[in-house]
């Protein structure tokens, strides 16, 4: 049974090559290396060095030397990188996930100095870098690059990959750090997506102050109406579970439903050619805190964990893909006559993201501290040096973007383009490898796990696991259950309310709001609808056959 | 955000455009169709006439008219149907969530019918078609149809579709009849597939007895080593999940290491160019026996759920697609100018399908009842009629089969091709549709639901909620659990010992077997691996974070 698979595949995955049976065998070495990176990252996981993403990295590494070896240097890789694979396939998960597992309250809780960070913060880094990049690459005759690529690459290592830094840190250990982390790492990708996007698309040779003027327009319209269409799709989707109540027949249906309104988001974000990153987030952030909660408990369990395992595969299959694609000879081979220039691109590149990254970091800490009044929402050096640290990592998306911008259909022929390439694999390996080999240790000296550093004003009691029948009675009301395992909620009592009232204001009256208004219609937590036979937690455990 | 993802979506989906948005665009409404099928599948529930297929069908058909009145005629599609997105992507979770969900006891108890059903009944039913093809065609002047095409057209209405009638079929009520047409589905897939492909590679120009014994032996070294490929790899999944207890560190890496294995075990069989449907399928029944029990809780209801979502949005996906690709102009065009013999050859198919099926199911139920003893195992006539009912529908495999033989990427000129396209696209959608509406009263007929007319030995008793406590406390033969909620085991008794030994000699020695040499190096049922905060049904309910 072998009804012409290779075509499909071979356009799919980029495959380079044409035979049937080698589009098969890729696939097949490719799940199988899948796989393997999920064996060996579970046997390292106690490992105080190495994170799942190195060991894909290092895994599609590995393998690309045996590829070239083997086809005697001809080819290194099964597939070629292609960004459509990554911007349509596999980011979505992971962004979705993301907003999806993402502790709600301590994100809003932050929510300015996080747009500080990643908004702001992105475009401060972008100008260093851009500007940085003039500066010296004018003088070293590297080939033809004009202002729009030099604007590409501000764009382009400004795309932070934070995944390594929150494999390490803990959401319940440090929630200001985590959430500031992972807040930044979401609202700096869809920054540098949206900066690259407007660059690709403006007319850049006379910039005068209209020009930047309707780019900071055009940057805030699409940031409102991405967010914007992300909660309403999460609130449709919510609603339709809510009055529907699908569980009574199915529960697949409810999982269907929920997995296809959210790539319905991002494909309709897609459609009004906004930012689908931010939209996929928000559209997580809503399905969580109100249609997870309105469907059966099978498929809030189901839906937990697929999410998350479609973000993990995706992840590890992006660092395999960049790692097997590192060694594609032929960008090599283009600037293999002047390697000292190239590895003072790379250098240069490297001190720029440092540079670029510490420019904002310290100085918007500063600026965030000052408006908070308790000592215990500030922002401390060590904290500042770990978020610096976390932003430090390129991934994924500079990849994408880089091959966006200086290839045409996987082949680069110009020699500033490759140059450009494979100093962004160069920066991209070596921040991966290199500093993420150090995070582990790092965070452990900056931030001991026993105490609790976190600036945060939430207490930090031990889970404790609660008996069913809380679980069963708690109707109105629960506050437990979340799909980020939200334990440590918000609890006003009367001496913290007093201590912290300013800036809890704004969330006492969405508390409000949401009870009064937004629950009754869109369900949410602690929405239980009385159906005859409807699933109780002895269905998770005994499954009774279901109809579809 | 549009990084040129219209050239991926339109290979990949075959999209009929070129630009960027309309691909988009088109996968919004699909993705919109989808879920609207969801919805109204939901609310059709109840109804006597209607099932998923046909309401998929018939949105999919209403979307196509609206397509080709607001496109002038020109088209009626978003997508061409492609052979290879069926193959890929569509029948693999279909076909493993079939394996993973079915009752194994009587599949396996009932083997020998089902594979009497399954491969000697396709074959005669085969036969049949093919020689009734021959003899009414080749008077009828339709165009240029050689050998091979008419012993194609009898390996593609061959092809039973029984998912609508397992839709209303019970498991529990009839787990007799519903294991006989639920396996002789899967082994019919399989054999018509490995028959179309053994007619596409044989050269069929001179037929000798030679020929038909090399096809044969073909046939059966396909089934034993498809079969053998695909428990290996279920093993090996159950050996290394059984080893290293993922589930210590991350419930995720447990879930994405069974859905890339089940993957792997499909791509392997096509690199092997063995029968990937049996492979996989067996690898479905290999994993939910060993694998699945040896993963956490929660893993345990995110694979069973997420499994029957991905195949019951590929089965949606599948009837949508078939129901807007069923108005393409361009087909209905060229045999436009002869409508009585275009209605004429699908007739003849249609009564050569009903013949076909026919000709193998009373006579082979008769044989099989020779074997019998009891006459609790018999299959009455009631059954024997639905048996034959339920794989009269004709679906997708039919489709992909048929598209894969008469056209040329999607393409189809010469006459007696789309005569016998056009011809598929008729029998298909008037036996979904019209003997697909007539099932669930028929069946409601044949088989009143209070009683219970299964022939099986087991007891139907009602599948009484279980306490939590008994659940964890039995520990090392559990035989409730089960992904098919499998709650009416066979659990012997004196007497009924008694009655059935000699059928349930086999079933005896493999327990044995497998409790004494299986289980303790593939886990299975009952294997609990004591590891310090391993997960329990509280963590099902409570889901405290989890580090990945």
């Amino acid at each position: 049974m072998a009804l012409e698979i290779d075509s499909i595949l071979g356009k799919w995955l980029g495959l380079n090559t044409t035979s049937s049976h080698t589009a098969v065998a890729s696939t097949n070495l490719f799940v199988a290396l899948l796989c393997a990176c999920i064996i060996v990252g579970h046997l390292l996981e106690e490992n105080r060095w190495i994170n799942e993403s190195i060991t894909a990295l290092s895994i599609g590494l590995c393998t690309g030397v045996v590829i070239l070896l083997s086809t005697g240097g001809r080819s290194s890789h099964l597939l070629v990188f292609s960004e459509e694979l990554f911007f349509i396939y596999l980011l979505p998960p992971i962004i979705f996930n993301a907003g999806f597992q993402v502790k709600k309250k301590h994100f809003f809780r932050n929510f300015m100095t996080i747009m500080l960070f990643g908004a702001i913060g992105t475009l401060i880094s972008f100008g260093i870098i851009s500007l940085g990049a003039i500066h010296f690459f004018q003088k070293m005759n590297i080939g033809s690059l004009d202002i729009a690529d030099y604007l590409a690459i501000g764009a382009i290592f400004s795309a932070t990959d934070s995944v390594c830094t929150l494999q390490v840190l803990n959401q319940d250990e440090t929630p200001l750090l985590y959430s500031l982390v992972f807040g930044e790492g979401v609202v700096n990708d869809a920054t540098s997506v949206v900066l690259f996007n407007a660059i690709q698309s403006f007319d850049l040779s006379h910039i005068g102050s209209s020009i930047a003027l309707q780019f900071v327009g055009s940057f805030f319209y699409l940031f409102i109406t991405s967010t914007l269409l992300g909660v309403l799709t999460g609130l449709v989707s919510a609603y339709i579970i809510k009055r529907l109540y699908f569980g009574r027949h199915s529960t697949d249906r409810e999982v269907a439903l929920m997995i296809l309104m959210a790539y319905f988001s991002y494909m309709l974000a897609e459609l009004f050619s906004l930012s689908a990153i931010l939209t996929v987030f928000f559209c997580g952030i809503v399905m969580s805190h109100y249609t997870w909660h309105n469907v059966t408990e099978s498929s809030r369990v189901t839906t937990k964990h697929a999410f998350a395992t479609l973000s993990f595969v995706a992840e590890i299959f992006i660092f395999l893909y960049v790692g097997m694609d590192a060694l594609d000879i032929e960008k090599w081979r283009v600037i293999s006559n002047s390697p000292g220039k190239s590895i003072g691109v790379s250098s240069i590149l490297l001190a720029l993201v440092l540079v670029g990254r510490a420019a904002f970091v310290f100085p918007l800490s500063f600026l965030s501290n000052l408006t908070k009044k308790s000592s215990f929402e500030k922002v401390n050096i060590k904290q500042q040096f770990t978020i610096w640290w976390a932003g430090l990592m390129r991934g994924a998306v500079s990849m994408a973007l880089a091959y966006n911008q200086f290839t045409r259909s996987g082949h680069t022929q110009l020699r500033g383009n490759a140059m450009m390439i494979t100093s962004t694999i160069t920066v991209v390996l070596f921040s991966t490898v290199v500093f993420g080999l150090m995070t582990k240790p790092l965070i452990r000296i900056l931030l001991p796990s026993s105490k609790h550093i976190s600036g945060s004003m939430i207490s930090s009691e031990p889970s404790t696991p609660k008996s069913l029948t809380t679980s069963l009675l708690s109707n109105g009301q629960d506050p437990e259950a979340d799909p980020a395992g939200d334990q440590n909620v918000y609890r006003p009592t009367s001496l913290r309310m007093l201590l912290c009232t300013p800036s809890h204001t704004v969330h006492h009256y969405w508390r409000k709001f949401d009870n009064s208004f937004m629950r009754p219609v869109f369900g949410g937590r602690g929405f239980v609808p009385f159906v005859p036979g409807s699933p109780t937690e002895q269905d998770v455990l005994q499954w009774p056959p279901q109809s579809e």
